[in-house]
């Protein structure tokens, strides 16, 4: 009898018909012996419609409040999900994160789990019961409601399957698997069999939304394979172990969401950069790719996420009023694979290409197993596409 | 400082201008130096359309799943009550059932409040925070969610005004009172100053629906006095209380949501009452005034409300298919006021009034504080205008 994961993301569960596939999906695994732990997302639009609702209350809703809020969306899933598998006759449980013993770090909206009291799982498990579990949620030791951030459902997975020695710990969503590319852009686009969790870590904070940064980490550190796939069909989908591979480009990725700015000011100061880079973390901005230029004034670029703009723009009003600044939309294009930072042959064509399409390069990194480019314009398809051409196997 | 409570309905709270409303009302209450605990229900149509939701799933869902679903209505409502008072400047914190410490028992959807936990609530209070509790819930001893049933958020305030010994406890709805009949039929309706718990408890088992009867249950037993009041004026409202009244007809109550049913057997077999009486409580059917005619054969008649009347059709096409039925739409018409079973000239009065009208009496019964009668046909309002004017001064 093996102990099993199966995470189902809002796009799965969207309304019923969707909710009946995932019934079916989970009755399956179940029907195997197996003991199943699902965790699951909030339905469809549900956690956004309740953020809009907020934001119709309060500008800056009070955080606290908005986990109290937010966590209502996958108890409701969760509930529903366990109503419909014991209507199918199958004994299902829910739990919310509190009733899971997921206990997290006291930072609202971002919380990190610390520990999971496993003891009621493991009761319910035992009394043949399918377990439900709210993802996104837990408590802190004031016993009030934390969330985990967007994408934390994934979290509350892979950390379940952590703390419960699951055999096998799968994350469903409406995509199949992760992709050398964007599938909707790139018609050549293929499904990667096995990534290692570097590379997919380097990919999903490059952007790749197929799993959230904080639950590869967990699964790196607990050594937790993770096996993607589809609610929709049976296809293999993309594991992600700690399989040592061949270099080589796995996959691609371009980011648009990402805006270059630049601050300046006639004297320069040496605690200037750090009284900038406070108020932009406590403003909740995280500056990458800082670059200091200053010699007699002070000359800072670094890039942010679009979302984060507006935002920024409120600070330069505001405690960045003294800077000069100028911001403009700019490109990331990020190979990722292991051992491309040995691989000459790699960043030797990626150049060539750049070259070709008179693509101005602001900066350029190479990692292990990443080599990330800004470009100082948007990047088109066409670049990408050839990219994708000359450089998966 | 006094210590007060104030419970909103759903109709309270159902959009953003209601909501801005009522957090304009609790902070009158804040400004004159109070400690406020504040009660809310579900926003507007939320627990219906969750019942709704969870009805397409399954046709009969699994209770202990309906609550954690019913649940989240109200965990929406207060926080977001919360992240408004937050926004006008105001410390708020929300507390869903289990985190404001109410215990109850084991019966889901219908469970009963068995014990409060105060700690969190005081705590809270000391810190100058207005407390937001959901409504409606709470958990049992396995640390499951449980609900109270319909109108629980009535009882939820009231159960927290007794265990913290709180100075005023105010229900607060769209109507401002108890009227002396349904201001609705009939336009001589008057509003009731004072009730004491006898009374309203007899107009709330009658089907008035200003107070859940379980809550004024409660507020008896431990002596809460209970102010209510519309949210949306700041008129006067009625007060429920212990004070003796003298002898007078307070309130007139038509309830026409009732089924006369009649049950015959060929053979009388005294076990079968108490058969068709379990039957019917397993099946969450309450048979009121339950009348036994049979000698030889079986004949019994009880009413039941009309909610009930398809699930009972069910229970005759299986566990009742021996007998031999029939059913009628009837009405109940009740007198409700201390002292009532004392004076003759009300009792005198009233069946002057339904002979004039040539109404069919099916039974009467007389208590301290109510006449109640059940006629074989519907009552018309003519009848109830001429009982108001004639009885209630």
């Amino acid at each position: 009898m093996e102990t099993i994961v199966l995470k189902f993301g809002g796009s799965s569960t969207a309304d019923n018909i969707k909710l009946n596939i995932v019934a079916n999906k989970i009755i399956d695994f179940y029907n195997k012996k197996n003991k199943v732990i699902v965790v699951v997302s909030a339905q469809g639009k549900t956690t956004d419609n309740l953020i809009k609702e907020a934001k119709e209350l309060s500008y800056e809703p009070d955080k606290r409040e908005m986990d109290v809020l937010l966590s209502t969306g996958e108890q409701m899933s969760s509930s529903k999900l366990a109503i419909l598998l014991n209507r199918l006759g199958y004994n299902a449980v829910s739990l919310t994160g509190w009733q899971a013993g997921i206990y997290t770090s006291n930072i609202n909206e971002e919380a990190k789990i610390e520990y999971i009291n496993t003891e009621r799982i493991k009761q319910e498990l035992d009394n043949g019961n399918i377990v439900i579990i709210a993802g996104f949620q837990g408590i802190n030791d004031k016993k009030d409601i934390t969330t985990l951030g967007r994408g934390g459902s994934d979290t509350t997975a892979v950390a379940v399957a952590a703390a419960m020695k699951a055999d096998h710990c799968y994350i469903f969503s409406d995509v199949d698997g992760v992709y050398s590319t964007d599938p909707n852009k790139i018609t050549d686009a293929k499904k990667i069999e096995e990534l290692s969790y570097d590379e997919m870590l380097d990919l999903s904070n490059e952007g790749a939304k197929v799993l959230h940064n904080r639950c590869v980490e967990i699964a790196q550190k607990f050594n937790v394979l993770i096996e993607t796939g589809s609610t929709f069909n049976n296809n293999f989908g993309t594991q992600i172990n700690n399989k040592i591979e061949e270099s080589a480009v796995k996959s691609i990725v371009k980011n648009d969401n990402l805006f270059l700015i630049t601050l300046k000011y006639e004297n320069y100061n040496a605690d200037m950069l750090n009284k900038l880079y406070f108020t932009l973390l406590n403003n909740g901005i995280i500056p990458t790719n800082m670059i200091n230029n200053s010699i007699n004034s002070f000359n800072v670029s670094f890039t942010i996420k679009s979302a984060d703009l507006g935002k920024f723009q409120e600070l330069l009003g505001d405690e960045l009023k003294d800077f000069t600044s100028s911001f403009t939309n700019i490109s990331r294009i990020s190979l990722v694979g292991y051992g491309i930072m040995n691989n000459e042959n790699i960043i030797k064509k990626t150049l060539e290409l750049l070259n070709i399409n008179s693509v101005d390069i602001f900066s350029m990194q190479l990692e292990e197993c990443k080599l990330s480019i800004m470009t100082k314009e948007k990047v088109n398809n066409k670049l990408l596409e050839q990219l994708h051409h000359e450089l998966i196997v």
